[in-house]
């Protein structure tokens, strides 16, 4: 059973889970990648994974070939659903059991299709199907957030190349998302505005950073960015869930996603890049810290694209302070013309 | 020059220097090593840095051979030392001058000595290099925070591999070592003791997690550790400064560093890692955040040693939330067996 092990010093939690790895020896040696022939994401191999929660298919049954999108349960999850929490003492620490849920959204059948080379239309049914699961998984009241991210690494192959998406509900609120979660609250508690609206009309009015720009989402390098071309994908109309998207806003969304990522591979030859989607925790651990009330009006869903370009050094590991060797609005201007 | 930029939602600093890249895509292709006949670290080489700001020497005089340990301003720095910080608004945003300091401590004249196969005394002579550093750059009131830190990368070599450790002073405290000073603090309100005072009993009774223990310092695995075999250099003493070291305790800690370093060689075949020192902001920085009182009694200077053996997902990155594939007893139990 994994388990949930909180930091004394900042109250971070950390997950520990030796699913993947049985022993320390283990991690001298990569992962090995399974070839196309045996890849448990294509089509025919279905019974290699556990069965599915969702999919979107044009024939076919459940667990067969035919569909477009399929979600399934990480079969090497890091958090296990069955149990209870078993929140406890160990001496002066804090633990509790690695409940929760790891779900792979398989965003096509193509092994080699990566996500910008899929029509709109394909990419906006798998974020349908992310939806869909979100919808699901916010009535389990022991989960108090859910993660959808993706990793891309063509250079290395580490892990499943076939193009996924990722899914974990966690019983805690990740630190970051608490950062944000209380600065866009201290924001609107101070100015009477979103601190997502004010960035908004800043990113217009300058235009520097700016990548893309729909009806539905501005896509720009924020302003403070961490990495070289980073990137945050932001809707323009104001929600804190992800999940609120209605059918149109998820055809604009998956538009942005198609745009900005061409360019991204067009400007740095197809690099490594981490997707991460930052939607607001579940209400049930908003009414428990007491962020209910002002929730639907001060954090806004996003998404971070983070390209992975430069090594991260030591010290940024160590301290969550950033060197970028490249400024913001270079970035966007190569993109812009990517 | 390099500016430091405001993350307008986390209030997160980020340092963006472009002195190591002009273009953007200067990034598609790795730096290249010297190898090292031609290694501005190597004696010989002196002039290929600039002068030397402090040096051990057994003969010979300044910027020429005879060192023992030498440190030289960053050739290439992240920050720069002159100018004042021009603290101003961009938009809605907030910038200032990347003023500061980048330092290398070259540590041996050797170009392949690891820091483990230096003796004890030679790696205290490093360590009150920091040390006198320190002392120096804490005077200068532009300065809130000095970042002590070596990246250390046998296989894939990055950067210089000659051994050596950075220090960066930043006019901004990171936001991690925040975190862990407001945990200390609110601990020390709440229950009268320090933190470190607790923890450092903690990990004496269980006895499970320790690698190695002397008079002076407990080196151990963190309860809730992010990474494989994750440690923390812990002093015995109570303080919040690292310069407050005597000499004896310089060669305490020298000595658990060595031994903790030849044990994670062992284990692991000589790993990438990063070593961080911890300690606390200057008094400047402290006394305009109202800390001064209590600092003395509730934070604890610690070294963590972060080995780089399992690549970092992409919602590590996006969330400060951590999977750990190795339980911390068990990397503890290999370590002490190694």
């Amino acid at each position: 059973m994994p388990e949930l092990r909180k930091d004394l010093i900042t109250d971070r939690w950390v997950i520990i889970s030796t699913e993947r790895a049985k022993r320390p020896q283990d991690f001298r040696s990569p992962p090995i990648e399974p070839d196309s022939n045996n890849c448990p994401f294509c089509p025919g191999n279905e019974g290699q994974t556990p069965p599915e929660l969702w999919a979107a298919r044009e024939r076919g049954h459940a667990n067969g070939p035919g569909w477009k999108v399929r979600i399934v349960p990480n079969k090497f999850p890091a958090l296990r659903v069955e149990g209870g929490m078993n929140r406890e003492a160990e001496g002066i620490y804090d633990r509790m059991n690695g409940i929760g849920a790891h779900e792979v959204i398989i965003d096509t059948p193509d092994h080699k299709s990566a996500l910008e080379e899929q029509s709109v239309e394909h990419i906006a049914l798998a974020l349908t199907g992310c939806k869909e699961r979100l919808l699901d998984l916010r009535h389990d009241n022991r989960f108090r957030y859910l993660l959808i991210f993706k990793n891309v690494d063509r250079t290395t192959g580490a892990s499943l190349s076939h193009s996924h998406y990722q899914l974990i509900a966690t019983p805690v609120t990740p630190l970051s998302l608490k950062a944000k979660l209380a600065g866009a609250r201290e924001y609107f508690e101070r100015k009477d505005r979103s601190v997502f609206h004010d960035i908004l009309r800043q990113e217009q009015r300058d235009g520097t950073r700016i990548v893309f720009e729909s009806d539905g989402f501005l896509v720009f390098c924020p302003y403070a960015s961490r990495f070289p071309f980073e990137l945050c994908v932001l809707p323009k109309r104001q929600s804190p869930d992800f999940h609120s998207m209605d059918q149109a806003e998820i055809l604009q969304l998956a538009d942005a996603l198609k745009v900005t990522l061409i360019r991204l591979g067009r400007a740095l030859e197809r690099p490594q890049y981490n997707l991460i989607v930052h939607t607001a925790p579940t209400r049930f651990a908003h009414r428990r810290s007491g962020l209910w009330d002002t929730l639907d009006h001060d954090f806004r869903w996003h998404i971070e694209i983070l390209p992975r370009v430069t090594e991260v050094a030591g010290f940024e590991w160590g301290t969550g302070f950033f060197i970028n060797p490249v400024v913001p609005e270079q970035a966007a201007a190569h993109l812009r013309e990517a």
